[in-house]
């Protein structure tokens, strides 16, 4: 038994088992793949990592079953390393590779930390595990986790959820984690909490704009997805620094002297993808690098399916909770999409889409 | 003016100029430069960095003028400043460089945050706000962030501080800060703080161990300190893992993958420097890399001579406090010097050394 | 000037004329009101009281007033004394008596304290700035205090709310405290908070029936307002305890003991004034204190009208912010009204309801 | 189970029978008794009970005991109820009367609490109990309870103890609780919070003048231990508004309009009980209750006493601690007695005592 200090959590207990998974260069990848990506730019503060939320998560996780005797001791240690596959910069790069759960899968299979996973489980029944409520639920270890730690990291008071009462109130029938009369309440301020950090924090336009940027360099880079899963913050960033293409080196500069592109359009009015996809060709051919558009996709507000128990019958969430109804129909109000322009080009980008929506 | 969110201090109030010495890459490249150096491989959420460290100086630099209204302004943003020079993983490479004063200094002289300090500043006048007590003294807004910072991410409770006591109590006489009476206690418990932090946190043996085999690579890979100044971690890690010599890129692996050398000897007993730089010799000829003599400089604890003053007359805070004469003695039990040498190497350098004593 | 300690603000300044303010029995009977009422019986830890909910008041004024200096003086100390009038127990008792904005009046008219104001101010001008929108407003200082110092002493997480940005984001326009764009979404965490709060522990159960028996017993008891309006809550609960009747004395034995009455019925459908006030002279008549009907007044949910500017344009905030919209429809859902019976006679006042009512 | 809201712990999970215990009248009483007596009159948020207090120590003896399950399961009552036979305002009426421990033995044998305890424990085992280590050793879950709760609610910092890691650190011998080397920092950080607690709190000059005020008037009212053992603050205050005695309502008003005595002479150099007891014969033939001498027993520090197990070895927590030996030392300075008197005859008694030193 070794405890960690966590700042969430308190002292965080990994037995011989998950000491083995941490001590693996996969795991410790993740020390070099920050949790919100260039957010930091908005929010200097918030640096950090994958790791410490592996770590939170398996801790609750552990938690909820030790209420909860019967769910399989291996999802505690698929919640562990659940996120395993992330790229540099967490979800920025998704939109050009196959999600993070595909990287992490193969992790599994092709690498050392994937060793030490055979010694207690098969393969398939682990990989299963990954898919468990626990770690992939409509509310569960991971989101409990990394809300109230974004929320510590940013200094955004918005991320405050009674984790207790909600872990307390979890119970696993077999299927879904339920929750119980008494966590209705905690379970609606986690999703208030999410709600107000979709709109301040993880969809902040500026390092949205930031990410695009990157993306756009990743792109120009051209780098496969048999290199970029295994890569780090440190190997992706001296690559780009150093990319063969002016444009990418303009690029990953731009983002590490704050030097950003500007808003030319930042609308919650969707036009659609079609229409999207036609001005994203247009503006390439004219701007290259110097115009991005960036469209970026719904939020899903899974934990609205949650499940709740009252007087013996399973509901939604969002069939109790009018709150809940109220938050899905704001969801939507909160997504944007844009165009960006480098600083000098972005008059010009304007004219041209002033014309090109006036044709 | 700009308002930035941070968790220590809520919110951090940027002016015009401050913000255009933050819009420099000079400061920028403070984002990439941890405040703990290796401490994250034991506290894995310290991940925080220079740049919110040095925001958070200027904001308690300038709360403490908001009271001292004959402190000149330039010492505010010699506190945003301050740290400018500072080598990747902060402190740990002091021991081959120069002081990172130096290198503060270097950059002010040569480099576009300069030109925009000269916009208001003669460079000399700005060089000796440096040294201003507010921001160099014994106790200053350095050291008040650092403190509660450190704290805050590391998760450790050590490091609480009566800020506001403290801030309150500060008055500058034209040459010290002075703390008033009704500041003695917040004084006291900054010391503490900083006492038990350097126990629990600075002086971990697991990042000095990190740390001594970060140095070791440095040394091996031969970079001079025209190279070294401007670096930030992604540069340095990115040249340590392509560095020529074999020694290096094992010795980079082996901290990333926290694969990490054990202690041969480890003991605050000092014989002396002579007698360690020997050691050090016939190590380094018997085991090359693999073993590393760690021979940390003792611990300064300057706040104790802070000035204080009571019923008119000033007096050094160790003079009134017999708690801080306390903490100062104990300072050197804190302090250790040790032999780190890689695993598979710990028991060969231990019968050596033993042979060497034995002689 | 005077510095008081104070775990929400940190430290609370006070000036020489506040001081003399809090140096009169009137105030300091304030501390001798709790804040919540009966809600220890429910949070145990809500022992906070009226006299350091108005200290936070003045200090949150003052920062107001600090970003907005055409505020008159005087309305931070209208912000200090503002809840001078509360009887016992807060808002409990209200339901027997004149608002306790009435008694506030006339303390500020008949007393020492009023004494003091004179000095400064004439009294019309100063029961005048006691409606100030600083302290009486949609969004005021009042309600920031409250809602962050309820929150921290009942352990209730739900009360977050940045109050540094909402105070940054206020700007007096002569007539109202309008809220200005960058404070919106920390007005919305406010009302979110406030919604919450209520349902959590303003309006929880078990402290509405405690304050039903005690607005009974005082009811039984025949306490004119000239005297109650005076009382602490020693000598409230001292003389119930001594009460004449019977009834009294159990009754605040009851509270006092915990041994408190249960629901006989309990609902969100409001059949109406007229049909309550029935059951209500029916159950008096057939089981006289043992059967308690508990009829509060609707939320008014105020907030929502706050002024908000966007564009150079005043708004309702329910006009821009679908979710303060939907919070508005949620507030009569958390509204209950119920019956009470002491635990013996529950069953029989449960028949004779099913009978009255199947009549 | 019934969980309780508790914001230094976050919930406070009660068994049933604790829930027993917690439904007497002598239990409930603990309501209406200050954790920190009169301490509000310098800190006005320190308004949390007994009642709290013993919530929270249940929960940390429960707590110790999930790591030390040979500790015999009554100690957790015995924590429970270990406060019971508090006066009201808590210490400051012990130096008219028997320890409160006394008082604790008394409710547990003769009154309703006594009658549920019997259902599961002997008298005498339980009384045992009490003197349990658990409860009443040098670091104990009383004292971890109440540093971090009186720190909460004064808002004063210096409480933080890192208490996961005392409590995972403590083990149960047969005889003390030991604490393990990971523990020895924290347990550090312990003792020097109460030291710094001890210096700015409990022995605050404002709180000790209104608590030597209070004495005066019990003592001149004349309430005998039989009488003032099952008292609450609520009926003790009633009963001194109404004491015979002008003397007695005089000094309560005075308490209770936080107009205070003043001093006269307040040091830590101590001439020794008999010449302070001479001092006093004489001050009250010559001024009555307008001077009063306050001689309050020296601190204890027990917690230097604490094992430490180091090596398989058990030393005291002060021969492995030069920190701790330090505190020790300190503690003398941070006493004092005092001589005060009515603001208008401070002169006078001045001028007397330095007469009565002349002689």
């Amino acid at each position: 038994m070794k405890l960690v200090h966590d700042p969430i959590h308190g002292g965080i207990e990994l037995d011989e088992f998950a000491l083995r998974l941490l001590d693996t260069p996969e795991f410790q990848r993740l020390r070099r793949i920050t949790q919100l990506g260039l957010a930091f730019l908005v929010y200097p503060s918030a640096r950090h990592t994958r790791f410490e939320h592996s770590l939170g998560t398996f801790h609750l996780a552990k938690w909820i079953c030790g209420h909860n005797p019967e769910i399989e001791e291996g999802a505690v240690y698929a919640a562990l390393v659940h996120d395993l596959g992330h790229y540099p910069f967490s979800h920025t790069l998704e939109a050009l590779y196959p999600r993070h759960e595909e990287s992490t899968k193969w992790f599994i299979k092709h690498s050392e930390i994937g060793d030490v996973i055979k010694e207690r489980y098969s393969l398939g029944e682990f990989l299963g595990l990954l898919k468990h409520p626990l770690v992939s639920g409509d509310i569960d270890a991971d989101r409990m986790d990394y809300l109230v730690r974004d929320s510590y990291y940013t200094g955004v008071a918005y991320g405050l959820v009674d984790l207790e009462r909600l872990v307390r109130a979890l119970r696993y029938d077999g299927e879904n984690l339920v929750i119980g009369k008494k966590g209705i309440m905690a379970a609606q301020s986690l999703l208030l909490a999410r709600s107000m950090m979709y709109s301040t924090v993880y969809q902040h336009h500026t390092s949205k704009i930031a990410g695009a940027m990157l993306l756009k360099a990743v792109e120009l880079e051209g780098l496969p997805y048999t290199e970029i899963r295994s890569m780090d913050e440190i190997s992706l960033v001296a690559r780009l620094r150093k990319g063969e293409r002016r444009e990418v080196r303009e690029l990953i500069r731009g983002i590490e002297d704050r030097r950003l592109y500007k808003r030319v359009l930042y609308t919650s009015r969707d036009p659609g993808w079609a229409a999207v996809s036609e001005l994203k060709g247009e503006l390439e051919a004219e701007f290259g690098h110097l115009a991005i558009v960036d469209y970026p996709p719904k939020p899903k507000f899974e934990e609205k399916n949650a499940f709740v128990e009252v007087g013996g019958v399973l509901h939604r969430l969002s069939e109790v909770s009018p709150l809940v109804r109220s938050l899905v129909e704001l969801k939507d109000t909160y997504w944007h999409w844009g165009v960006y322009a480098r600083e000098d080009t972005v008059d010009e980008v304007g004219v041209f889409m002033r014309g090109a929506v006036g044709d």
